[in-house]
C-alpha cells in the first residue's frame, strides 16, 4: 500500500526524484531503501549528527512525524533499473 | 556486465549482503545505488569525514582502487523487491 504523498516532498524530489531515483550526481537513490535506515538518516541530518549542510538546510526544523512520512514514502517506492 | 567480485566483499556482505540487500536493521541496501554516491561515501567513511566508527573500522586503510571495486560491485547489483 502506497503511503500518502508527503507535503514536503517537492524539495526532496529536486535531487532524489519524486519516486526516489536520484536526479543529480552525488545524490543517492532512495527508492526501496530500508525504512529504519531512512528514518535514522533523516534524524541525523536534522540534528547535525550527520553533518551535511545542504541536507540540514533542506530538512529544516521538521517534526519526527514529517520525517517519518518522507521515510515511508521513499521506502515504499520501487527502484527503477538504470538505462543500459 | 558484472564487475569482478571484490576480494574484500566478505566483511561488507555481513551487513549489506553479497548482492547489496541489507541483512540487519540499520544497514542500508546498496544494490543499484549510484556509483558516484557509493564511491564518495566509502571515501568519507575511510577518511572520517562521515564519522561512523563501525564503517571506519570495517573499511580500514583501503586503497582508492579497492574502494572503487566495492562501489562498482554494489552499484551493479539489482535491487530485490521486499517480501510482501
Amino acid at each position: 500500500e502506497m503511503p500518502p504523498k508527503p507535503a514536503r516532498l517537492g524539495l526532496c524530489a529536486a535531487c532524489h526524484g519524486e519516486h526516489g531515483m536520484a536526479q543529480i550526481p552525488g545524490a543517492p537513490n532512495l527508492a526501496g531503501q530500508r525504512l529504519d535506515y531512512l528514518r535514522e538518516a533523516l534524524r541525523q541530518y536534522r540534528d547535525g549528527r550527520r553533518n551535511v549542510a545542504l541536507m540540514k538546510a533542506a530538512i529544516g526544523p521538521i517534526s519526527d512525524e514529517e520525517l517519518d512520512q518522507l521515510a515511508r514514502w521513499y521506502s515504499a517506492q520501487t527502484p527503477v533499473a538504470p538505462r543500459p
